[in-house]
């Protein structure tokens, strides 16, 4: 089994032995997503850059991470694969030549 | 390699051949993620749970992945260990006697 | 009329006159506030404190309160008692004495 | 003075007696906005559109309106002016005959 495969699978048993699949459609599971990034993002707020605590960042980050990969999960999505095409997309709105050093928006390049 | 170091590696290249390492401090990758968690968030406004366009909701979610994956990696922290150790934590706070079929905070179960 | 009320006033005559009532629930307006907060917050990405522009600010900056201000109008919520409430409220939580000069959470004060 | 003007009086009264107008430079005052309405999103979190508490709702909602005056009081915007042109703008978006009883966006109108 893939190793992304096998972080879904620890998510969503842990969910089904609580039978919150009911709770988990997509909207919330976006919804919480914003949840716990706002959350991650608290622990920034007001601090120079790297001033954040780390040991909160892994579990903030980690609750980025779970929800994410169950919303991957109901659509049926292969984490590596849309990174991957995600990357190649990317790559032809921000080429090299035009984009090296910048961190202007595709758009204003 | 891992697979979760492949899509790692991936995104470095891609940062790494543009030059925006200098952009990418924690902090603004905490923010790109809610940027990006807004803008999956966004697909499901005004809608019910599954009328979302899941073509989009692929590549908004692949976003919120791509900074996730570039925040751990600043902090060099493995994805799965910490999604694990989340789930172990969420475990004592949320047993299963009390937490079934709750979509109740653990602080009110 | 006051200024808030007002405020609210316009905007519910532009949601009235295009039959949006029907979107606009409690839920889906949090959800707004949302993406417009994280749309307000692109235009700081990868920036320093001071380099955002000042017109978008103040368009995305508007989405924010329009959305907020119609959240407050389901459930009746007067804008400048609830921001009074909560000023006296984080009086107590943030004593001068003890908060002054520091960006500390209360609960590590 | 303008209702909205006496909000921003109070708002700054209670972070100067704090000393705490180096904290809040423009950036983080949108981060806060995004923090606070992700506050505000986890009270509608697993729930249907109306079932959530208000007087949490009002105090998370308090939240996101005193960090919205204190950006706005940053770029010297009067809010009743910003959202009124926003409103302005909005009806050139969304005409009336295109945009009634729809919730699409206006690039899909």
């Amino acid at each position: 089994m893939k190793e992304t495969e096998e972080i879904t699978k620890a998510l969503l048993e842990f969910r089904n032995e609580r039978d919150w699949e009911q709770f988990h459609n997509p909207k919330d599971l976006a919804l919480a997503i914003n949840v716990e990034a706002g959350e991650l993002l608290e622990l920034f707020l007001w601090k120079n850059h790297d001033e954040a605590n780390k040991e909160k960042i892994k579990e903030e980050l980690a609750d980025v991470f779970a929800y994410a990969f169950l919303l991957a999960e109901k659509y049926n999505l292969d984490i590596k694969e849309i990174v991957m095409e995600k990357i190649i997309k990317n790559g032809e709105k921000y080429p090299v030549d035009k984009a090296k050093g910048t961190a202007k928006k595709y758009n204003e390049l």
